[in-house]
């Protein structure tokens, strides 16, 4: 089997992704980015999935993306919010932040003789991310290998998958028991918070798919522990 | 007019594009990235270029280029050579670096409502760098418009010139007094080492163009100086 990059967050998504890579190609190196996360609790979390899976974690520093500004997700006080952006776009939005991301992420597989990588952007995402749509990654891929003179494939297993349909793919793959160790949470809480919309988004996938988040599992013996 | 971003690294190319861009929009926000390059004088040149033409330059660290290495334009002890890297590529090739300049210079373009980008690239250079390619621009302007749902026009005035026609366009836009304190050798030096593939192809451009090098006037000047 060929070698692949894996985009990991400690979200999810690329945990799933990192289990579905796990069973088609060899070896996988999975990569993360600090932009000054306002939350650490977000490579922790990839750390311990990557641990569990048995996959090296590579960290790469990306301030870049705190100097661009404009996000919430990014260290500052602004509040979160699902809408508030211009043209309606979450504030969470760093303009072509998966293009950055995978942009590094091929010439970080190029040096290492690497043609495929995996992100787990999803369509479904779309209502603010259109650097998540499969049109624009087909576009990406095209820029990479003009730019670079190297074929790159990109990999996007969620993209038409709803959430409920993203949990049995989780099943299939073997990622329960890490999604246990996962984040999501917009707070960057654990236990999570269970308000912010990154929380319910998460929970309605579970909910609709009819399987308990191994996570909130692990949340509830968490607080059972300390009653 | 409206406003556009400049890429710029206080060599030939973007000093002649800063004052083509001149010509055009208003206003220009001169964007220049600091990757650890080994010569601190690149980043000096690009601010007394700026200086010289009343333009704000901004200059946002981008520390990932040396972490994803292999070139040897980031400061290493590598000696440099006009090929060497794989397939016949330079080995002062950063894969995909214009991709990165040009996405990240994007995002900052639409933090500030502005959808004009220049950059100094030129198939002349075609020899090793893929990324100079007028298809790869064609390509990332689509896969930026897609990606931030925000379009994004890139200009590269010298893409089809040769060195000599850039010395004319130089003089046409008023560039000459600026390159006097541009940027070329790859030894970093002032006075320019002359023998360096950079120093070379730039010497070459002016011979043929018929037109002296301020750079070279300033250059003999010092050294006047200094007998």
């Amino acid at each position: 089997m060929a070698g692949a990059v894996c985009l990991t967050s400690g979200g999810q998504d690329s945990t799933t992704c990192l289990f579905w890579a796990k069973q088609r190609f060899d070896p996988i190196l999975a990569l993360a980015f600090d932009y000054g996360q306002r939350h650490r609790i977000e490579l922790e979390a990839a750390q311990v999935v990557c641990d569990l899976a048995g996959i090296p974690l590579t960290v790469l520093p990306l301030m870049i993306l705190r100097d661009l500004g404009g996000s919430a997700l990014i260290g500052s006080s602004d509040t979160i919010q699902a809408s508030g952006g211009r043209d309606g776009l979450p504030n969470t939005f760093v303009p072509g932040r998966n293009l950055l991301f995978l942009t590094v992420a091929a010439a970080f597989a190029y040096q290492r003789e690497i043609h495929d990588l995996i992100i787990g952007a999803c369509e479904t995402d779309y209502s603010g991310y259109p650097d998540c749509r499969e049109q624009t990654m087909c576009a990406l891929e095209t820029t990479l290998h003009l730019g670079m003179d190297y074929a790159v494939q990109i990999h996007t297993p969620l993209m038409h998958l709803t959430k409920a349909q993203t949990v049995f793919l989780a099943q299939d793959v073997g990622a329960m028991a890490a999604l246990k160790y996962s984040h999501t949470c917009y707070e960057g809480c654990f236990p999570p918070c269970g308000m912010c919309p990154a929380c319910q988004l998460r929970a309605r996938g579970f909910t609709e798919a009819g399987v308990v988040d191994p996570l909130l599992q692990r949340a509830a013996a968490w607080r059972a522990e300390r009653v």
